[in-house]
């Protein structure tokens, strides 16, 4: 027996790079030292051979399928994170004479708003920093001739997510980082879609896009090749070396995301998680949530202790169980399950069971 | 004994991605399943953790003591390639009102041009593309106002390789994608070192950047946040989630270039195989090189059959002895054989026992 399946997993709730499929990782494992049997690790395999462009091309045609994205949609593997997509969506999309609208709903919404204010006008139509953003705000009054309209659909800082986009004949963009894949989704009411891998996906290292062919090609400012999004279409995501690795782990994350059922499944895997804790939560006389009830997110989970100080022996419990990653930003405090697709019920049950626990304790 | 340890290796002459050390892939699967003992897969950690802060705080340690860098200098790793350092080298390094030199060795250079002019003025001091690439020019007439002279010190796709750097008082910037830690380099004379991972260093998916503080802050324009050096300095390359995993393999790729012998022992080992391969080259009269001897790379070995009609029966040969990686970019031809630092001897000793069979045989 190999040392490592000795090794007792943490329950891990880490906000991202987060959980993966045990499935996942061992064959993740397995690649690293042998190919398929091939006597090379992925590791060391050139980009341009056919099994390599074979991962590539799995993984962008899984994407289309669990988005339900037609032949109109491109997929991209891309890096520098969604962090990077702030600046890039509005330098491909967004003319200098045109603009665009923003819903401010958390820290990386504004971050979006700040690259994207380089490019062009920017409407902030509503932001919810007056109430540290525990909620999404609505009845959004959207300008019908928007280029775009800009939403993070899940806010893995605070706690919120969209269960119903807002209403309005304007594409949307949309940075799903931590909810893509979570639900079905309408893909005809995105122009772009974007996320960071290392929440729902796969590890961190490579950025998904999604693009709706019509938004493109509608302004005139140079770009340099590598941010072009044309550049990277037209070479099927393989303009230049790829981040080949987390493509193939993503790769088989989307084939688990198949075998378990595909976003139906999902959907229902997260919302019973997710009833679970917040159920806990609203029950247990110890913990408070943080969040308006009805956006309350179902990837990441805040809250609080109603006592400030349970919140250090809560804390201390957690380590002793090798419950990790539940920590909460330091903008919000307190703590955060972050329960994605590849979190199992058994460590969200586990998770409860501990606050049960307490609870007895005190 | 599992699957993976009956798999017969490949010859792995990859021009990138890359043969990586044996202990290197090991290493790497192990992490995928449980990182040190902790119960948490490497792909599955958060940036932030003690664990992973110290994983690239000694990466950027390593990367400076393998090029004898002080503490004038800045370590990032970064992603989207050497071809994103293209632009990014001249968007953060060029003002508008300046003029950068640079040296046309190959379809890299020619695209560092390409993207640097959307930024200053460029002045290409010299280019070898009249012999498709076979030499590296000399002789460069230097102007000393140029804010910079960039070089490519390697080029994979023809065999070329700096072996003296220009005599110059202004500071070089060095796409070192394919010879990065392939021999001691004078480090005083550059004012950035950039490399994709993909060749010399780990897997694709992060990009080192190397950067003497004094180049920066030079410029007036507006750089979006993800786009300017300043922010991931200010953020010890952590600004956003870095490419966790390719930058652990990386490090395992620089303590295990520590192990042997440092930049000292590694230039030996590479002379010693170029050497081995290039005179069996010059011996075998069915084959002959491609390049100028005196440019000729330690890194990237092209070589064609003196006899055209022996091309396909050579690559058969490789093929049938699980020689991989060996068919020469289309812009050259015949074959190339990719030697990097994790090459080990025995296999360059069997290509060419390979030619040598070969030879006999005809």
């Amino acid at each position: 027996m190999k040392s490592e399946t000795l090794v007792m997993k943490q329950h891990n709730f880490s906000a991202g790079p987060a959980i993966l499929p045990q499935i996942v990782l061992e064959q993740a494992s397995q690649a690293v030292i042998d190919y398929n049997g091939i006597g090379l690790s992925i590791l060391e395999m050139s980009h341009r051979s056919p099994e390599f462009v074979a991962v590539m091309q799995e993984a962008r045609d899984l994407v289309k399928l669990h988005l339900g994205a037609g032949d109109d949609y491109e997929v991209l593997f891309l890096t520098g994170g969604a962090s990077s997509q702030f600046f890039m969506a509005a330098m491909n999309l967004l003319d200098e004479n045109g603009k665009a609208c923003y819903v401010d709903t958390g820290a990386w919404s504004a971050k979006a708003i700040k690259e994207a204010a380089l490019f062009g006008e920017i409407d902030v139509l509503a932001s919810s920093k007056d109430q540290n953003y525990n909620y999404i705000p609505k009845g959004l009054n959207i300008p019908s001739d928007a280029t775009y309209l800009h939403i993070t659909t899940n806010n893995t800082i605070y706690g919120t997510q969209y269960h119903n986009l807002p209403e309005t004949n304007v594409p949307i963009i949309a940075d799903m980082s931590s909810d893509i894949f979570s639900r079905p989704i309408d893909i005809n009411r995105y122009g772009m879609i974007y996320a960071g891998a290392q929440k729902n996906l796969g590890p961190a290292g490579t950025t998904l896009v999604i693009i709706r062919k019509d938004m493109l090609n509608k302004v005139s400012r140079t770009i340099p090749t590598m941010l072009d999004y044309n550049t990277h279409i037209k070479k099927d995501s393989m303009f230049n070396t790829p981040p080949s690795y987390p493509v193939y782990v993503c790769l088989l994350t989307l084939r688990w995301l198949k075998e378990m059922g595909g976003m139906d499944a999902m959907k229902t895997h997260n919302e019973t998680k997710a009833q679970l804790l917040y159920n806990e939560i609203d029950r247990n006389p110890l913990f408070k949530g943080t969040v308006a009830l009805e956006d309350r997110s179902l990837m990441n989970v805040p809250f609080v202790t109603v006592d400030p100080a349970h919140q250090d022996a809560f804390m201390a419990v957690c380590k002793d169980k090798r419950i990790s990653g539940v920590k909460g930003h330091r903008s919000v405090g307190g703590f955060r399950a972050s329960i994605y697709n590849a979190m199992p019920m058994s460590s969200v049950e586990f998770l409860v069971e501990a606050m049960q626990e307490f609870e007895r304790a005190q």
